[in-house]
């Protein structure tokens, strides 16, 4: 897992980038960034694996923290609100300070299709850790599944509804937006 | 677009999902599928543009037939319904009738993560087309791009259930099925 000191991670992160940004990802070596960073290539290693790290090296942390936050809601919880409230609480600790350095991720992500299949990938994997969580809780696997499902939803259009302004409202109040559109959205017609 | 003469696309389907069982999707050439086929490359280039459209091929037709359905269905139809009475449709029209194959197409897939992430955007590109073909008949975007995210959830698992028995219910059936546990699964717990 990366490390966030100043001097470190966050530095070859902004070089990164910078440079995926300018030339493109495929095009952008280690050297490089290291380079643009002012530091060593040894030192980009001691912080990520590769350059592709630099961009989802945090997936695992945060679904280590949706999992754990699910694990502490109190049993009645019903289980997308449980799902929703964990989500909430590691964007909160993790995304919401970070929305200019989100959105530039947002961006590099979305231009190539290769790291496109991996984020979809990587929202696969959060996905089945809500399901196996929920699934923990004693829900039946269509519950946990589809709360999963619709969890992970709710967070990928609130992310990319506050990846678009640079001072619009907190991420934790867009989830509990697009939950609330979620669930008008599929709600059965009235009779 | 594959075409599927008996003579043709299906044999060398039948010969790629062997091969591809047998010695992994990575390891198998077109000419071996052709050799297997009892076909040669070239007329296996007649049907499909590389090895990875005899997994994938069918996918942008079965998206056509989604949008069609729900650009006719009558206009007070609520989208999430429309979603999946077009998905139904398609579902009957393209896979009803094919499930062994289907059954070793998902193995196959699942084996591979490389497929499986192609799988997930091929998935994505769909829920894109739906949320398109909703706004299309007036939804706002959370509205479309939920009932988008839900139909496709629940397409995906129904899916999965009808690959795990030779003869279970039809597809459209656990379609509905899903739907149902869906709609639960996410409705907000009575006060």
């Amino acid at each position: 897992m990366p490390r966030w000191e100043p001097d470190g991670a966050e530095r070859l992160e902004t070089a990164a980038f910078d440079l995926f940004a300018e030339q493109g990802f495929d095009r952008t070596t280690v050297a490089e960034i290291a380079e643009r960073a002012g530091l060593t290539p040894r030192t980009f290693f001691n912080h990520f694996a590769d350059k592709r790290e630099v961009l989802f090296g945090l997936s695992a942390e945060f679904r280590q923290r949706v999992v754990r936050g699910i694990a502490e809601c109190p049993p009645a919880t019903p289980p997308l609100d449980a799902a929703v409230h964990a989500l909430q609480a590691a964007l909160d600790a993790m995304f919401e300070h970070r929305r200019a350095a989100v959105t530039r991720r947002f961006a590099i992500v979305e231009a190539n299709p290769e790291l496109r299949e991996r984020e979809l990938s990587k929202i696969a994997d959060l996905a089945d850790a809500v399901e196996a969580a929920l699934r923990a809780r004693g829900h039946d696997t269509d519950t946990a599944g589809f709360a999963a499902d619709a969890a992970t939803a709710v967070q990928r259009r609130a992310m990319q509804k506050w990846t678009r302004t640079a001072d619009g409202p907190p991420l934790r109040e867009l989830v509990a937006d697009a939950l609330g559109a979620l669930r008008a959205a599929v709600a059965p017609a009235a009779p």
